[in-house]
């Protein structure tokens, strides 16, 4: 099994409830990355759903959660003829560390489809900047591979662009290939935009993300483009689209995160 | 009191426990217009909340609501030292109506702002074609006026643009200055901006609204724009920007919903 099956695995022990065990090549820092817990609890909604696809998703993060062993208990608020709504709270020691609610439907439902949207225009891979293995990045970053647009690298090389915008292609080291249950995991792996425009700012945690899935990605890289565009008391929100390479619109993200200054 | 304080009034007749009363002056049809809903349910948890603005808010629409007496009940997930998490359900009949998650922190709080988003670039109302009272517009039409952009007005014209854009100012019908609460109430009251691509469909309802908000908006019209880009299984985002009349951006919005074919 691959890497990220084994570390989002759910096994049932009860009516909606689920153990889990959160690896340590998901952290970081001391923590299991946001997204990676987002797609451990999307694995278990889904097995509550009726309906095979995740429409929308938001999980708030309401303390940091350990490695080890964790509970998930999913409560299917309603299973409908057109979609279901399910929510779900991940457990450790008792506390809860995060609440999500997820609405799942059929994408192959007959009733129209639209794309108005540009896609992130990235070079190809091979024209990118491949990210070094960098002792300071965090374990999450081992796990895919980057490439990012060379206008948008500046971040990573001391010199931020200013624009808040972060576009690059993301696959999984071990050729996983992407699916829906992974998106989470890619959407939060990235180093966040605000970095092109504060970069004096170390930490940016995540307080509540919000996924919208509009098809189940092809094989091969997935192409991402991350924007923070408003921020106000510190509190910010960043946008990311995520392209197959088919240049189909996958997913729509938004994330509220604030800055915590760095100490001096 | 004005009639959105008065229809969005809760009274707090237990832990955590509002009774509510839905006006039918806020109706889509024979249902309370969602961002109603969603205004009636953040004031409950508003008063749930340490911190006194809030963040974002998501909202799951479970099953349509009826006119009358509604009892909704917060639990608050975590207050914390940066922000709380809070969570509610609007009942009916013993039968849950919606489902929200909210987070409240401080946006007077140090620690940075930004903005690098553009504005919608209105003219003046008096220069926007004003919605004309029309019997086929929802009541809740009623409570707002309406400036819609010149070049996103052929929807109400049989003529639309194709372009998925509309683009307006909105301010409530007596006078009553906007603020947080009714910021949801605003979101989910302009057409649905996919009329201007599927100009046949009838009916778009609301499964998720979602809010991130920036600032509590200056007195005066708030310009607003929405967008729908992306549409697959007849599922579809509408992205919204809510802007005041001092051109600060007051919030980020984002709908899922889906698209009901009309009988023929």
């Amino acid at each position: 099994m691959n890497e990220f099956d084994r570390a989002t695995s759910v096994s049932a022990v009860g009516d909606g409830v689920f153990h889990v065990d959160l690896s340590p090549d998901w952290n970081v820092g001391l923590i299991p990355n946001g997204g990676y817990l987002m797609s451990v609890v999307l694995r278990a909604m889904s097995q509550q759903a009726a309906h095979p696809d995740p429409l929308s998703a938001t999980v708030q993060y309401l303390r940091p959660s350990s490695n080890g062993p964790a509970q998930v208990s999913v409560e299917a608020i309603k299973r409908g003829r057109q979609v279901d709504f399910l929510s779900a709270r991940l457990l450790q020691d008792g506390k809860e560390r995060l609440r999500a609610t997820a609405v799942f439907g059929d994408h192959a439902r007959p009733g129209g489809a639209l794309n108005h949207l540009t896609p992130p225009g990235l070079p190809d891979p091979d024209d990118c900047v491949r990210r070094a293995p960098n002792p300071k990045a965090p374990t999450v970053a081992e796990r895919f591979e980057f490439a990012i647009h060379p206008e948008d690298a500046g971040m990573f090389l001391g010199s931020p662009t200013g624009t808040g915008l972060l576009r690059g292609w993301i696959r999984f080291a071990d050729g996983r290939e992407p699916d829906n249950l992974s998106i989470p995991t890619f959407a939060d792996s990235f180093p966040p935009p605000v970095f092109q425009v504060h970069p004096t700012f170390a930490w940016v945690p995540t307080l509540e993300l919000g996924i919208h899935w509009r098809r189940a990605p092809a094989p091969g890289w997935l192409a991402c483009k991350f924007t923070t565009a408003t921020m106000a008391g510190g509190y910010l929100e960043e946008d990311g689209q995520i392209w197959d390479a088919q240049g189909q619109i996958v997913a729509l993200t938004r994330q509220l995160a604030h800055i915590e200054v760095k100490e001096r």
